[in-house]
């Protein structure tokens, strides 16, 4: 497992594979390889990308990945897709049009699904991000579809935040109303070549204004065509702005402290989860449990009480 | 706390409701509710209804709540919201639609929101189920969304779930390809006014001929038009077979101990997840492991056993 974190550390990606599975799945030794990945960890800027379905996230991603790569970094990908049984087409499509990326070396993709609590599969990220800073990787960048608080959560942790919206989908003003404008640090609208594009950029425009007070840093509102290859440099500029904004402001070890709590906190919740719903013992304990609870002995509260009263003594 | 059960179980709406925001808030005396709930409910008949955004199901929700109401059962519907910045303007309209329902007070609605692994709003449902099934409610309506594994999961555990289709999306096939011919007992496709519906339902029909073998239940394929009125009175008597069919096939039950162990599973997470997160101690010592972390004299990995072992000893 050392071997294995030493290798991912001098920049084998087959390694960097090995490790992310090793950590979606919870290997019980994962901790070892861990360890010696966090000294080389702390360096890599975190780009949060999230939108609705349908805004063109991931021709963006490539698009920006492309632009970093012409800067001459190297870039990590995470797309965490909704575990859904309704978006298993379209998001495959859409990975499938990323695959394009992985001739080039200085760029790693990983698709990641979100799991239910239990699962814990999106708690993984924060040691994927992790695996991936210390390979080397100068920019990761987090794509995730906005639909659930857990994706949300992922996006908060990224340095620098962009919310994609598309001209036309009418949900402009009410996404931002919605708490939008407290998670975006830069605002795309992507496809500007579509019709409308000029109203949906000055709606969101004035609602900026709206909540502008001086001395803050107004949000900027970039158009992109990633298709067409439009305003992608314009964008990364503007990441790199936030980023110099981030640092001259001295908030940047802010955002990576907030990442390794959501780590231990991650890690924490998915040790307690596998100790209680893995055992056996509380498999056959529930079962009995239930008999109970149908003929009304008992009730769900207390048996959970008594599951617990028994795991912590 | 005993009083509001006992209120709730006579019927009384208002303390339901209480009940309800006490079951989300995890109020810390709850458990006495609960059991004093317990012993009434295990009867009413769960009905799960999942899809798309934008496939009407809200609607849909409606004319079948007001079908039963036809039939003289009292129902009660729980809508799922995904909590997410994007889906609010949205959300909110439909149930904007839905309130023409709160006049009759036969017909219970509630909105839940989703949240992350921490919040455990989700979890809750199980109580509000055995909060309106003690209640009297005959029929209880479980509204998703389909976009995560634990909207996905609690839709799992209703006796009939339906899954709605619109025609046109061009995601019938896909949607069933990607594993939602397990959850469906009956597919609805609404709208059935629009054009291309021939086609989505000769699709699902062959998808599920494809997958039938002989002695099994046949999943119907059921046409409506919420907006319109039309062929509710038909999916509200499919839903009655199936239930009829889980009744002469002794499997009823197993539903309701499923909803048991779910519900016992929630109770154990929520408590652990408040005892350790929402410690002033916790909060502090990962403030001082973090520090630690940044110098890199540990890594989150060995700070989470640090925390582990202290709140276990």
């Amino acid at each position: 497992m050392k071997d294995l974190a030493e290798r991912a550390v001098a920049g084998d990606d087959r390694a960097v594979a090995r490790l992310i599975t090793y950590a979606e799945n919870g290997h019980p030794d994962l901790h070892e390889a861990m360890r010696a990945i966090h000294c080389h960890g702390g360096k890599a800027q975190v780009i949060g990308i999230t939108g609705v379905m349908g805004a063109g996230k991931s021709t963006l991603v490539s698009e920006i990945a492309l632009e970093y790569r012409k800067r001459g970094k190297k870039v990590g990908i995470i797309a965490i897709d909704p575990t859904s049984p309704f978006s298993g087409g379209a998001l495959l499509g859409d990975r499938i049009r990323m695959s394009r990326l992985t001739i080039d070396p200085g760029i790693f993709i990983r698709s990641m699904g979100t799991r239910g609590m239990l699962g814990g599969l999106t708690g993984a990220v924060y040691d994927v991000m992790e695996i991936l800073d210390a390979s080397g990787k100068d920019v990761i960048i987090v794509e995730t579809v906005g639909v659930g608080q857990a994706e949300v959560d992922i996006i908060k942790i990224a340095d620098t935040t962009l919310v994609v919206i598309v001209p036309g989908l009418g949900d402009s003003v009410q996404a931002i109303k919605a708490g939008l404008m407290e998670i975006a640090d830069i605002f795309v609208v992507n496809k500007a070549d579509t019709p409308g594009i000029e109203r949906t950029m000055a709606e969101i425009e004035s609602m900026i204004d709206l909540g502008y007070r001086p001395g803050m840093r107004k949000t900027p509102v970039m158009a992109t065509s990633a298709r067409e290859c439009r305003g992608i440099i314009e964008l990364v500029d503007s990441i790199q702005e936030h980023r110099f904004f981030l640092e001259s402001s001295g908030s940047l070890p802010d955002y990576l402290r907030k990442r390794y709590e959501a780590e231990i906190v991650e890690i924490i919740h998915k040790r307690l989860m596998t100790m209680i719903f893995d055992e056996k013992v509380f498999k056959e304990k529930v079962k009995g449990l239930i008999s109970r609870i149908e003929t009304k002995e008992t009730d769900p509260y207390s048996a959970a009480e008594e599951i617990l009263a028994e795991l912590l003594k």
